[in-house]
């Protein structure tokens, strides 16, 4: 797997000891999050999208419809920027400034291309379900070729990518810490609920093999 | 309150249905949620970049250091957006097309600017510690001078906001409902764990009221 080079603009300069460059980081963070947010400019305006990803190797994938705004500005080929955000706590310290959240982001730059091939966007398709419930995809229906036309997968290369890490506890001045403040941190962390069925579930469908053994993995 | 109207750049287009365009839905959902995604463009690549955020009034603020790139850049009059995003659920279809996730967002167009007088400045720092643990402000240590001089306030107003929200079951097509495939909804969303006291915490500092009432309502 090759490295993703800090290169002058994806250097992390601020707080650089919490930037990280190792694509096994960078990999565990897109893998574990859920939702990008995607930025590119439209005449000189820059949008932020939110949108779901997945990654397969070396490239992070979209998708959306091929009438979308994103999807057609992208896949022109202008410069875009991806970035996903993991929240995992309040920061707690005894002064306001050095309040903070521990969080593991990544930012990938670089131009989107269409991927084209079958082959790929079929793996991209399911990569996407497979991320959220793993076997979900062999127990519903598969995209049909109208399905597929209506579709666009995009996908950026991991070349340009920087991880930001902040863990820990708060870090106080020296003199603060003889404050009676207390400090610490209040972990956070995106949990699920037990699964709800669909209002026209017909009568007698339990949860499906891998949305129960999800939940049950989960303790739900 | 101002409504936002929507322009021909924040009109939202693809599944219109699931925009809104009110103050009351959008202001909710920056309310809610902790982090935004800023984006902006240096020679051409756009940049997204997470920063934590707090609205008063018809202002959404944030601040880092007089020395970051995203804070010069914003500060310098550059069109931006931030967006933020709430993660409510995953939404299992029978079908794969179908399925979705169940989100609130918000987009903001527009330039931000830098927060130049001292009382909306200590009111928009107040306002990021205050949105984390309400009455956490009152037992800190508030900013010295010297840290006022290294931070900067931004703020954009929400003249141009969008919200887009989806909730409820899956949608499937009307021939997919007869396929015997569980469908439903895993509800989502962030989740506090109960306080982590800081290592260098002194004995006996029993968790501050804020924090205790907090978690408290929390259940933790
Ligand atoms: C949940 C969360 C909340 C945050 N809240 C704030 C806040 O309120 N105020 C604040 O100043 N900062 C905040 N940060 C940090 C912020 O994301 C930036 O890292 C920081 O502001 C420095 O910005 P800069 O433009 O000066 O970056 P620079 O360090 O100049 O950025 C250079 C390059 O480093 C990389 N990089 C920068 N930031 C990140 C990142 N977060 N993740 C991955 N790569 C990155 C990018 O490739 C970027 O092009 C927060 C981060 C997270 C994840
Ligand atoms: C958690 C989450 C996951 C998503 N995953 C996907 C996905 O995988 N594929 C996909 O196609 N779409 C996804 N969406 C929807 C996506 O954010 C866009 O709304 C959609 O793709 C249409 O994009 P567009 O560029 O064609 O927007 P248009 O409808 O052309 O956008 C026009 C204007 O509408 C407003 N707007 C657009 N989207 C939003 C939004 N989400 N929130 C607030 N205002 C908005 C903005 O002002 C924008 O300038 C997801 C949304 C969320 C919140
Ligand atoms: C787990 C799998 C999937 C998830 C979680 C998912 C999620 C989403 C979400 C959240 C949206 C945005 C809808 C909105 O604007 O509110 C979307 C749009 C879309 N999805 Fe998926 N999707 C998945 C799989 C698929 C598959 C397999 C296909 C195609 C075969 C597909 C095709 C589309 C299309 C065409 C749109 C655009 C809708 C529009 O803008 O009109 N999705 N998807
Ligand atoms: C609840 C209150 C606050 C929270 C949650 C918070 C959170 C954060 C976070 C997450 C960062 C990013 C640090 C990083 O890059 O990892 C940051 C940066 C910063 N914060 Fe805050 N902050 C808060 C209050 C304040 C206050 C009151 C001040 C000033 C008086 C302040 C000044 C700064 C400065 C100067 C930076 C930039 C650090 C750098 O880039 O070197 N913060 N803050």
């Amino acid at each position: 797997m090759p490295a993703a080079q800090p290169t002058a603009r994806s250097r992390v300069r601020r707080i650089p000891k919490r930037g990280r460059h190792d694509r096994e980081t960078i990999d565990a963070i897109l893998d574990e999050s859920l939702v990008s947010h995607v930025g590119f400019a439209v005449d000189g305006q820059p949008f932020v999208i939110p949108m779901l990803h997945a990654r397969l190797g070396d490239r992070v994938y979209l998708h959306g419809s091929t009438a979308s705004r994103l999807v057609r500005t992208l896949a022109a080929g202008v410069p875009a920027c991806l970035t996903t955000t993991l929240v995992d706590g309040l920061v707690l310290a005894r002064s306001a400034m050095h309040h903070s959240m521990n969080y593991r982001s990544v930012v990938v730059l670089g131009d989107a291309v269409l991927v084209e091939g079958p082959d790929e966007r079929a793996a991209a398709l399911e990569a996407f379900t497979e991320k959220l419930i793993p076997g979900r995809w062999a127990e519903i229906r598969t995209p049909s070729a109208q399905e597929l036309k209506a579709t666009r997968v995009l996908a950026m290369e991991l070349h340009e990518a920087t991880a930001k890490v902040r863990s820990g506890g708060p870090v106080d001045d020296e003199e603060d810490y003889a404050l009676d403040t207390w400090a610490g941190v209040v972990p956070l962390a995106l949990r699920a609920g037990p699964p709800v069925p669909d209002e026209r579930l017909a009568d007698g469908i339990a949860p499906s093999p891998a949305v129960a053994g999800w939940a049950a993995e989960r303790g739900l």
